[in-house]
């Protein structure tokens, strides 16, 4: 995955619009997640069009956010399953999902990229995560986000 | 989550087994893709032990590759869920079977680490992904080591 991606070069044009898709559950913080990861994104790419949305378990559907990406403009929708594997889900399950979700809007082109494993940068943060975690237990950094208050990022014998 | 932390400080020390431990898949390839990641992850960060370990369905467990760090001298054990949602795997089953897994070796110390989701860098591996397919269908990059051979990076209708 070449660095020139993300220091220049940007397909992302006017009339296009994002959908980021995770499994979706049963809870709620989970489903929540999606929507603050999805306003980061917005917020860093300034991207015109940007819906989340779940496979299954909650709302909003494929179906409902690639309606919401057409209201807002889009003619070409590019669904990026927020997985780490490209396991079943993103093999089957969402690019048929999202071709029916299609059928709804004749002239409107889709397509779905790869799932984040594997991608160099991954290596990052979790070499970021346990470095923090380090640096809490050694009284040099304050807890993350994701464990603050929850009492869990400490040292267990 | 501080630039800092990837820029220099380094948490891991002589004695730190580092295990990265995904949900496990019935899927030969889904596994197969930890190892994968584990193998980039010891590449670039040159830590002295990393193993990989899964939660449930398929072997090495996590009790496994907490044996296989303190063989290999392990005093302090960190395990890094290879998670995006701090969900239940994450709140409860890692931190209960790697509780077990300690139980094993008296005087060796655990702590697990936060899950990926809502890291800031993982906004540039989504924009990567999206990028990298949009360039692929206007014919300016090859496809990714994902999607390669799939046929799957292509605009639809």
């Amino acid at each position: 995955m070449a660095a020139s991606s993300r220091e220049g070069l940007n397909g992302i044009e006017e009339g296009d619009g994002v959908i980021i898709v995770d499994h979706g559950s049963r809870r709620k913080e989970s489903n929540l997640m999606l929507n603050e990861f999805v306003a980061m994104f917005r917020e860093r790419t300034k991207y015109p069009i940007v819906e989340p949305a779940h496979m299954e378990l909650a709302e909003p559907s494929i179906r409902d956010a690639f309606s919401l990406c057409v209201q807002q403009g889009a003619r070409r929708v590019i669904v990026s399953p927020f997985f780490l594997s490209p396991g079943r889900h993103w093999n089957q399950d969402i690019p048929s999902l999202t071709a029916e979700a299609a059928k709804e809007h004749p002239g409107v082109s889709y397509l779905i990229t790869a799932p984040l494993g594997l991608h160099e940068l991954l290596v990052n943060v979790v070499n970021d995560r346990i470095n923090h975690c380090l640096s809490h237990i050694a009284g040099k950094a304050d807890e993350c986000s994701v464990c603050a208050g929850t009492g869990k990022c400490r040292l267990r014998q």
